[in-house]
């Protein structure tokens, strides 16, 4: 054994970070992170919207359901029944691949073929995307998504060294015609939110969607369907999901190639975080895996208070509730955007969801939008982050789910003074 | 843009995975996984364990705390406080670093110089292994273990391409003696449990804690203590945690190399997945970008219940009555294997935690040993999955917290029948 100092030591990797001394010894962290750690740097956006948190700024930036529709007398009593009947069971670790019960509810719900073996539930559809980047992603992998497309869906898998090609949207989603050429770059998988997209609101229509199927299979590539909002319908008729159009070929055991996620941070409460995913049996226990190292379970009081909850009728009732009161707040909003956004001002028409997206004429950032905005006490997300490869600067997302009604009037019509007051400095630049 | 068939399209890598026809498509997942995946298989003793929940068969193979001990009411009505007075914060979400209130008394709690800011909340400590190896390792970096150590930090590590160098213990754990060669290889972390190790059950004594502090701010690698059992001491006076030890020549702004681990699992509920981090608050800064990307914030309304009884005294009455259950099992688990194991079986005596280590005579393999076990209805952890580089095929490990003392007693003399037929076969091949 050596016992030389490390700094005479070639071999030693360490000793760049060696100091005489206990007391000036510093650990240098810079030099001890992984790769992937320099894709996480905190954005100059997300210093921005902490002032968002102040009590008189009016913020359609986070994407927050609305707390006073959160049926907490419900949580409650079912809380109490969960631990008065069952609470060794619900204090206590269980299996990774969620409470029995519960997936096969979900199972049920998710029709034929799904069984039990198909679903794993995740702590909040985040996790899902992480387990999803951690067991599918190696680094330069390329994940074609829609452009704009859900920033945290882009956080999970960045930390796996994921590239993307980005496929523009419209106002039926995701524009199919440029997706075979896409399709020959060789993407690893295709991640798509198809119903009130976040961030833009817009929903990929049917066509579309038997397009993007037919495409994945041909091409082979497996399709990642994040449907947190599909519950959230305000008109129209819903659209077969993704995962129901594959699960037709596969009466039996389910072998398509979508792999769906969904959750109840929308329809009951985010602060729970118990979401789900729809998968290939086999697809199933490899996320399995990854979870058990992730974070062993999700909480089991959160999942067995959920299924206490999602077993009953009372989700029929409520969620028709929370549909009624977004898209009062829609109609509202939109109402407002006409009344008080200037000329060649565009936005998205959600029909359903949380969010609608806002394009501002070429030539306008949002980013110093927001920086006004915040001046005037409103806020929202500038579009750029939710484009992985660049491009967006001129949009913005809002959020009406969060904001009640006179927040929403009020908020809206500071928005549009700040918008014109920009394209106004932007016509003397 | 190309129209061909992708069939004859030689720069597209999806060209294995066309089928014609719909119906006969198949993806094969085998070839999408990441090669990170292909470490994350299942293992045949985890199949195995699968029978120990079998109803008769004693189990001491879990890391289970005892239920009958979970302070069910004290949680009930603390849920109940909380939902009434703070339903839409408790199921709204939350802060990426965690309760506010929460880190703001495990600040307090964990003395000078620590702050708010050098605390991350986190779902269960399982999550604080997979992030610290997100932000940490690069595929080939090499962690210096003890050896045996905790399988679930491995299986963190495993899945960012960890590799590891192994410290052999004693009856006083790391072997510090052996530590300086090891440091020249130039290991990226050293991830150690000095407290009622898992799986050994064996306590890093102070002079080894600080011999271990001194080398690794003299080699600049910094440590990760993983300390769930600290708090769960039996006998004999608490020892420093290498991070108090680290904090002590910090005594403004803690830039030390320890990040420390803890969790609310072993002195109130696991089920609840609530634990912390204590790092330099760089690093918890970068542990925040981490953790955004994998699931977002830990359950609101489980962090915001912690506090409601973390700020009260009941864990200090609560958790003397965990310990003197879990002593006296020690205790019977000690007596009767002192009773019914064959002469050349050793075991450590634990001072505190939930385990114990038993090493069989050489040529005992107690993956077999386990197969004779679950025909007898006993069950436990056969140790080689803990060897990170091999070794430990005689060795095990033994829960004494989760079954009562007449499972114990029943189990530890079918394990001690077991063991004698083993050597008995052993001696006649």
């Amino acid at each position: 054994m050596s016992l030389g100092s490390p700094l005479t030591d070639e071999n030693n990797s360490s000793a760049a970070f060696y100091f005489q001394g206990r007391h000036h010894m510093q650990t240098s962290w810079n030099h001890r992170y992984a790769q992937r750690t320099q894709r996480m740097a905190g954005s100059a956006i997300r210093e921005l919207l902490k002032f968002t948190e102040l009590p008189d700024v009016i913020s359609f930036a986070g994407g927050l359901p609305a707390p006073e529709l959160f049926p907490v007398a419900e949580i409650a009593s079912a809380t109490a029944s969960v631990l008065s009947r069952m609470g060794s069971q619900a204090l206590q670790y269980g299996a990774t691949e969620g409470y029995t019960p519960l997936r096969e509810l979900l199972a049920q719900q998710s029709g034929a073929p799904f069984v039990t073996a198909n679903i794993l539930i995740t702590t909040g559809s985040q996790q899902a995307l992480d387990l999803l980047g951690k067991i599918f992603i190696n680094p330069g992998d390329r994940i074609l998504v829609e452009s704009p497309t859900y920033v945290g869906a882009l956080q999970a898998m960045n930390a796996y060294g994921a590239e993307y090609v980005a496929i523009p949207s419209d106002d039926y989603g995701m524009i199919t015609e440029n997706l075979e050429e896409a399709l020959h770059v060789g993407p690893k998988l295709i991640y798509v939110l198809p119903n009130f997209q976040n961030p833009s609101g817009v929903t990929l229509s049917l066509e579309r969607r038997r397009q993007l199927l037919d495409l994945s299979r041909r091409y082979g590539v497996p399709i990642i369907e994040d449907d947190p909002y599909g519950q959230l319908r305000f008109e129209g008729d819903p659209l077969p999901s993704l995962l129901s159009l594959a699960a037709q070929d596969y009466p039996d055991d389910y072998q398509g190639n979508v792999i769906y996620l969904s959750t109840f941070s929308k329809t009951l409460a985010p602060g729970l975080r118990v979401a789900w995913v729809v998968a290939p049996a086999e697809v199933a226990r490899k996320l399995v895996l990854a979870k058990q190292g992730a974070d062993l379970h999700t909480a089991s009081l959160n999942q067995i208070l959920v299924h206490e909850i999602a077993r009953t009728d009372f989700l029929d009732r409520h969620v028709p509730l929370i549909r009624q009161v977004y898209r009062e707040r829609r109609d509202l909003m939109v109402t407002e955007l006409a009344a008080h956004l200037p000329p060649g001002v565009r936005w998205t028409y959600p029909q359903g969801g949380l969010f609608l997206w806002v394009t501002l004429p070429e030539g306008l950032d949002a980013a110093a939008t927001l920086q006004a905005a915040i001046a005037q006490k409103v806020a929202f997300v500038p579009g750029a982050a939710f484009f992985p490869c660049g491009g967006g600067a001129n949009t913005l997302r809002l959020n009406f789910s969060n904001a009640n009604p006179v927040q929403i009037s009020q908020g809206i019509a500071r928005l549009g003074r700040v918008i014109y007051e920009q394209i106004d400095e932007l016509a003397h630049v």
